[in-house]
């Protein structure tokens, strides 16, 4: 009897993993690692970057939204799918839809920035706007799913969806087998738990490490207790971070494959992400920015090792973040 | 007798480039080539960016530096050299000594920003400083040389430092040899000439553009007369290409290999820059944008060409570009 029997089959396996990989070839990019001899410098560890704000809607998340298109059943297809998000998610889904085939509805509140809804409409999606103050997007949207037969495509708790994320490690891995560490942003587990399962896969002696922003620790908390915990509406500058609790499907994965779990300061979190757009020339957007903040802040031993470090997105408001933080955008050096 | 005996033999051949990147081969990065759907649909070629803001330094420029230190007579190495800059140029000539060994003095203005300083000096190079208002910075430098023994390197003007250029553009044909134009950004015109000679002999089809900013556009008026134009202090933000005139050595390989050369205002060499960092997620300096800003804003025919373009750096103060321009920052979308 195998320990994998003991504690139970996890939604996701490595298989699932190589399935997505396969059906999102010549979709997806597959995204160029960069180096940095300054971070390698600052942190002394050598750091291999996934870049995945290089992927297509400028994030991993068109990733597993594909994978999840392209494994529904022939009448789901038809009738078409629906996703209730003002961020990354809401894009991939409607990206993912037009390369699919399938009709896309998006719920997105009605303040959602202009950009993001153009941006979900150029893609073909069809919106429907809500009133936050008065309207619970989820009650919402599976009213809406069930009156007009859609397949609600959830933003990670979803085995398609996991799978599809784990892609992005599997790549870095296939190219750097011999990683020590693995540092991926947290919020709702998604892209943790894929990368989590393709690591043990790919290099097991590699340590996965998730990061989230302090203020929405639910993750850390959970991870620590063994029981998930929930945080609502965390004050974080990491919008893509900001679910309130890990999901079903992530949670079991993430206490069986993962390290250990962090968590940032915005401050530094900031700080890191404006040192990559100066020094890296590369634009993250905070929450892609958390895997490095974390090695950045001495928050673990990397001195001497190899280490991964996903970028998970890159679609930051340049100039409103600069705006909002001149003093750290002005001097983002440590 | 051939059309090269005619019009006399250039000061950098093909030969002079493939010897510099034996020379550049594990010193300078191999940047990556970028594409982006978007700019793709927005100007209806297939366009193929080679990323030179990833270069060490964040710029071309480390590739001629480096290449002329390696050059040096034994003597010449042992004095040191000696650069006259507050840009890329004076970064790359450090970072080159350091790593061949050559002290390294740079002659800086004392208003030069206090970060470039730093960065000479962290590569170990000594700083001169000079009040601009009361001294002139060639008369200063070449004294300096003389009295010291030290070797003048050349933004451009110098065959070791355009064959090095070269690298870049002769990387790029490497990889995609079917281009039928490749846009480079020009100001001495080091980076222009190296590419033509390049081009010139891995894709003899391949039409070189040079793209200056509209208030320097001595190149182009130098080009169009066929005799050196010169243009003082141009008021640009495109602070890369603000040379005075075209080279000794630049100008007659520009006249024989380039094709054409095009002007760019700085407005809509801001819009593109912005857009580049927000939609392909990669920080380029207003200078770097230059190729790129040609294309955008149609001064060129370009639909249905597979197009080359050189973004050169990656040196931005972005916190300084987004509150400058405020308007053009916030919304780049075309």
């Amino acid at each position: 009897m195998t320990d994998e029997t003991v504690v139970g089959r996890l939604a996701v396996e490595f298989a699932d993993i190589e399935a997505a990989a396969r059906r999102l070839a010549g979709v997806a990019h597959r995204t160029p690692v960069l180096r940095s001899r300054s971070f390698d410098q600052l942190t002394g560890a050598q750091v291999y970057f996934k870049c995945e704000n290089f992927q297509r809607v400028g994030a991993f998340k068109f990733r597993g939204a594909y994978n999840a298109l392209t494994l529904l059943q022939p009448a789901q297809r038809a009738a078409g799918v629906l996703a209730y998000s003002s961020g990354n998610h809401a894009q991939a889904v409607a990206l993912a839809g037009r390369e699919a085939g399938v009709a896309v509805t998006i719920v997105m509140p009605m303040d959602a920035p202009a950009v993001k809804r153009a941006a979900a409409q150029g893609y073909g999606a069809t919106i429907v706007e809500y009133d936050p103050a008065t309207t619970d997007r989820v009650v919402l949207s599976h009213d809406l799913a069930a009156r007009h037969g859609l397949t609600v495509i959830p933003p990670f708790d979803h085995r398609a969806v996991i799978a599809g994320q784990g892609t992005a490690a599997m790549e870095l891995l296939q190219e750097q087998s011999d990683l020590d560490m693995l540092l991926v942003p947290c919020g709702g587990g998604g892209l943790l738990a894929g990368s989590a399962v393709a690591a043990h896969a790919l290099a097991p002696a590699c340590k996965v490490v998730g990061v989230e922003p302090a203020a929405g620790d639910d993750g850390k908390r959970s991870f620590e207790s063994g029981v998930r915990q929930s945080v609502q509406h965390p004050d974080t500058i990491a919008d893509g971070a900001r679910a309130p609790m890990l999901g079903e499907l992530t949670f079991p994965i993430i206490m069986r494959h993962v390290h250990t779990m962090l968590a940032v300061e915005d401050t530094a979190l900031l700080r890191t992400m404006f040192w990559i757009w100066e020094r890296m020339k590369t634009v993250v957007e905070p929450t892609g920015a958390l895997g490095a903040a974390a090695l950045m802040n001495g928050m673990i031993g990397a001195r001497g090792m190899r280490v991964g470090i996903i970028l998970s997105g890159g679609n930051a408001e340049i100039a409103g973040l600069t705006r909002r933080f001149p003093a750290l955008a002005e001097s983002p050096g440590v």
